[in-house]
């Protein structure tokens, strides 16, 4: 019987891809992906060197642009193209062909395959490939130790409002804030009023060659890419 | 010069190692990892398979068990212990030969290798390599996605007390209790508490071949080990 991966490749380095990844993607039949409209897609560049003839490629193309998550019409239209990419998926399943999507970073933490996940593990037989996740490569690539001990560690959409931001990070510990992107000036507002801005750090593209690690309190003229995060690391860290 | 490595292994599968962590372990002259007095260590049992005689293993044995976390004694214990590890490594790679500290999932996500780290970067070339988490293994492994949209994780230790736990859980749209172990009750007791329980799975092991997976609701005659966890999957998601 045919199998649906969801295949987690990484922060973006093709060698922080797992070993079972790689092996998943080399032997599935289909290998689908999702990328934004003027995008090759991140995933994509990830596992394009393992692509061999014998592979079908399918590129889901993004409806929206992915910074628009909050009102209701987002939400019916990507729930139309989720529909519509699991439809597409069912029918090489249906055909008893192994299909991969590949997801950046890890499936279940906000990746879109969960969606593809829902609409068919109930009708095919599933597998999740977990997959390291940007905020540790972030982490690692800063050299910064990001939550010991027993902290909390809250890991926040920078798409919040900021009262919600500032909320989210006075009960952390150490926090992380994901989707960066324009909403960078909001967020290094919330996480100065929080009183963590010393130690937090903006990264960008972590692991990929285009890395770029910067003190949050420098980033005033940074154009940040929707890929950024903010590191504020754990307090029971030293931070030398 | 020599360089110093924090080697993230992943969870307990092998196959989830990354490519990065099998090439610097291969090319490492030392092989160090931490382990419990009585255990074989859960990092040393992932890398066994790669080590070769031109391998230098060291095992630095935890001189308290890995619960006591909170008092003054500990914390002086076990910084004695590191200092002791820091200073063993330090003389290999003043010696020109590189080191690879192993540690399970990532090691700047509670990683052990984050207290060698903050001893000796100052002094020698570091490198981190990111690992797979074991929460992401332990979603992956339910087939329940975690974390979706602009939705907040909170990454909690189950050691809190019951009203830090309380408080924790209430901030969060989607959780993950680490380091569960003896304090199973107190944690399903909360994750009631926070009307949570009833979506909440409790995981044991991910991703090795024991696993176990239950709903943490009945988890009543659970012996649970210090490596297991709890998932409370965010609201957005739907769980089927």
């Amino acid at each position: 019987m045919a199998r649906l991966f969801g295949v987690g490749v990484g922060p973006g380095d093709p060698e922080l891809m797992t070993v079972k990844a790689r092996r998943v993607i080399a032997s599935s039949d289909v290998i689908a992906y999702f990328a934004a409209r003027a995008s090759r897609g991140n995933g994509f560049g990830v596992i394009e060197s393992l692509l061999t003839s014998d592979h079908e490629v399918i590129r889901f193309t993004y409806p929206l642009t992915t910074e628009a998550v909050a009102h209701a019409d987002y939400e019916e239209t990507i729930a139309r193209f989720y529909d519509a990419c699991a439809a597409t998926l069912a029918v090489a399943l249906t055909a008893g062909r192994d299909v991969a999507v590949v997801c950046e970073g890890d499936p279940f933490f906000y990746g879109s395959y969960m969606y593809i996940h829902q609409r068919l593990a109930t009708r095919f037989a599933t597998e999740v490939v977990p997959g390291v996740t940007s905020f540790s490569a972030a982490a690692a690539a800063a050299g910064r130790p990001l939550v010991a001990l027993n902290e909390t560690l809250s890991v926040i959409s920078g798409v919040l409002a900021p009262d919600e931001l500032r909320r989210a990070l006075a009960g952390a510990d150490a926090a992380v804030i994901m989707k960066v992107g324009r909403n960078l000036a909001a967020v290094r507002a919330a996480v100065k009023e929080s009183g963590r801005a010393d130690g937090a750090l903006y990264v960008e593209r972590a692991s990929l060659e285009d890395e770029r690690i910067m003190a949050l309190l420098e980033t005033d003229d940074v154009d940040a890419p929707y890929f950024s995060l903010v590191l504020v690391p754990g307090v029971r860290v030293a931070t030398r």
